[in-house]
């Protein structure tokens, strides 16, 4: 297959990142996005949501890999190899799914801010590789510290009642939208799910590969 | 990424693939193993088995794709979208899942023969493309047909009890390894699963891969 030659990218090219810090496949995602974003020059609309209230839409009290045994065992093994694949960083953690509210609301506040990326990273590393626990607020404080930001400040700007409001928004917003797992992207109205089409969305947002909107994409 | 040199195939090299033909993405493998596998110098063990037995075995009376609506609305876009980039013809059929029971004894019939990979390609475009249903024994038939082989002979082969037996015995292989979903591949004891996991399944059969076995893979 030839490739075909980048074309310049729209000034309106950009791609919403639905993602849950509790969520595995999130975790490559979010250590991959920045880069391959840059590459392609889209801009990142990173919103978090709360993937728990889906799953229980469906019945599920958690996680389906910890309801399906088989494909929870099969989705470490693909973690393992998927994160060796692209040079992220990975360790099990002992406890999946994790809760992530705090980090999440954080999060929001962060999403216009130049910090989000980093501050993504550093709270999936926190999770997927020193398997804290990312909920407690001294752990997305430290996080927050090493980026050199005031995280008590930042911290109740989170936990204020808008702000909590904004992310039953976000969730209530997924719901709507019909996605059912994280990551999803969003690029021109069109659904992307799952870690695997990350670079078909972002090829989507630069256009090369228009055809899809023709396939009823 | 540098792309490593291909190394000579191991003589043992195989990957077991394992198919339903009432299985969607099932039928974006079945197209693109032989070709893939050829190039790699892959042996291919087909290995057809009954996706239901094993979805019933999770409380699904179903596909997934038909319990969960959100689920299945997205599929049937990404089908749309993979078959596209892969060059794979594709048509959304009127009946999904479709029983696949006849043409799957026939395959079981025809693993070792020269003609399974275009026997099963097929079927696959009958399901995919034609829309046909493909667990008629007049579909069967003109399948066989197709390809210049004893059509009515092979079909009662195919009905007698031993190879019925061997159909479930196939099944109960299937849940015995733990797989939960269709295509899956298994290369040198280790589970991929799902067409996005195919080149990397292959990868492994060749050795190009080789660490992943120190990856708890």
């Amino acid at each position: 297959m030839t490739e075909p030659t980048p074309q310049p990218a729209d000034a309106a090219s950009q791609i919403d990142f639905w993602f849950d810090f509790g969520s595995n496949y999130s975790h490559i995602s979010v250590m991959r996005i920045e880069q391959e974003a840059t590459k392609r020059n889209v801009k990142i609309v990173w919103t978090p949501f709360l993937l728990g209230p889906i799953f229980q839409s469906f019945g599920w009290n958690t996680s389906p890999f910890v309801l399906y045994k088989q494909q929870g065992a099969y989705m470490w093994k693909d973690m393992a190899r998927q994160c060796a694949k692209y040079g992220v960083p990975w360790k099990q953690p002992t406890v999946f799914p994790r809760r992530a509210v705090l980090p999440l609301r954080v999060a929001l506040i962060g999403a216009d801010q130049p910090w989000i990326g980093e501050y993504c990273k550093k709270i999936m590393l926190l999770n997927f590789v020193a398997d804290r626990d990312i909920n407690a607020s001294e752990t997305v404080a430290e996080a927050l510290a090493d980026l050199g930001l005031p995280a008590d400040e930042i911290i109740e700007l989170a936990q204020s009642e808008q702000n909590k409001l904004r992310l039953r928004e976000n969730t209530e917003s997924a719901q709507a939208l019909g996605i059912f797992g994280a990551p999803t992207f969003f690029v021109r109205g069109e659904m992307f799910w799952g870690n695997d089409r990350l670079d078909d969305a972002l090829d989507f947002a630069t256009r090369r590969i228009n055809q899809w909107r023709d396939l009823g994409a």
